[in-house]
């Protein structure tokens, strides 16, 4: 591979290298470095602090994946919230929905500034979206009620630590009582299986049904992704889902719970 | 990252990056470069003209989804054919099961000579295990009965062309007759969606079902693979898997064949 070519390693052993037409961004706000750039297999490719939040090519099966299966597992959602999530996309998608209201909580104002003006986003000004540029994890203690929380966020480390820690999730599971579902992206299976290990334990803790899913990202680590969704409530599909998706079917949906046979056994020894 | 880098270019604008311990062997055979790393990440990699073929941390997911799914869907295979797969893992899934016979037809004889030096592969002195160091496509029209035939093949250039050919293709047909089952990788799902619906096309003017599964290894492209299964049955899972499968389950099976819905959709409109 020839020209000016971005890396970013998954671990310190591996990674991915894409091959760059330009810049279009770099600022330090005061949470992160924000970049943009702009690749020929990805076209544009948000980072922050080096790490690939999405890529215009790939981004639709993450935050398809992310949004739907929540979505379509309640009954009646109406009061969303997502924490994290600043760069809007997950908002696309829960807008698909005759939802009254979408929290957005990004702790970081200049993300949701850069996507917008790289992006566009216009779903971001829908009436129904409201955005708080706070800490999820002390916004939603200020919180009363919500249909379903995500948790679209960066890695579980700086800013982002809280919102895998116990406190977040116990205020979590609060909020949404006993008919809410909690979602949150839970990393890499292949690369931070000790991560999520921990994470199932601590909602098993709280929630009575938690559940492990799958989806593969191209340009993640490890090429796939974990999510965790959390309720009181036994899991069941309420609709079809919304036309037009590019991944979700609601087979996909069915598969992605299915877990790898090395992974199961890893998750289901004692810690 | 930092120290002796390897990259695969998986596109020419995207790849993989590891970072490397050292070289272990390196030669040209007639037909290729063979060489195996020794990576911080994946442990032992090996080569064929710069592409990963398989590493030690990650390739039970591709032999296990490459050999499992086939092999349950047979009601009685004795008689097994792997055409390419000279580093010799396929064989050792397929030994799982009570087969009388397993032909390895290779045509690199020193891809299995490296292979057997740097990882052993004891299972390839099974006395059930047969090994032709020949052209597959040349091979097969000498062969008048196989229960599978898996195609456990390079990117289909050089001399594995041949074995995406419907003159090949065909000749599989005669020697599987009406209870055998056809099986061949199939390339990325993300990067190759034209060759994917071109195989289709050809294997459906020969077989009565043909059908794609994918399923996620980290170390190639786009960290997703897909394989093709044709048979002139529906398809069935006439047993449980063997024991000790480390990827492979049976909900795993039922979810590898969710396709999503764009590729479903680029698949179902005319070439």
């Amino acid at each position: 591979m020839e020209g000016f070519l971005f890396i970013e390693p998954h671990t310190p052993n591996v990674g991915i290298v894409m091959r760059v037409k330009g810049l279009l961004h770099r600022e330090k706000s005061g949470f992160q470095e924000i970049e943009v750039i702009d690749t020929y297999e990805f076209d544009k490719v948000l980072l922050l602090s080096g790490k690939v939040m999405l890529t215009e090519r790939d981004e639709y099966i993450y935050h398809e994946m992310l949004i739907h299966p929540a979505m379509l597992s309640h009954s009646s959602p109406k009061d969303i919230v997502i924490i994290g999530g600043g760069d809007g996309f997950s908002v696309r998608e829960v807008l698909k929905y005759d939802v009254d209201r979408v929290s957005l909580v990004e702790i970081d104002e200049r993300v949701t500034a850069v996507s917008r003006k790289i992006f566009g986003c216009p779903w971001l000004s829908d009436p129904r979206v409201k955005i708080y540029y706070e800490d999820g994890a002390k916004w939603i203690k200020k919180t009363d009620k919500a249909d379903i929380i995500f948790v679209d966020s960066t890695d579980p480390e700086g800013s982002a630590l809280s919102l895998a820690k116990k406190e977040f999730l116990s205020r979590c599971k609060e909020v949404l009582g006993d008919r809410g579902i909690f979602i949150a992206q839970s990393q890499s299976p292949f690369y931070d299986r000790e991560f999520i290990k921990n994470q199932i334990k601590t909602l098993r803790s709280l929630f009575r049904s938690v559940q492990l899913y799958l989806a593969p990202i191209p340009t993640y680590p490890g090429g796939i992704w974990s999510f965790l969704i959390a309720s009181q409530r036994s899991p069941a599909i309420f609709r079809p889902p919304p036309p037009l998706l590019k991944y979700y079917t609601s087979e996909i949906h069915t598969g992605a719970f299915a877990l790898p046979q090395g992974l199961k056994e890893f998750l289901n020894t004692p810690l």
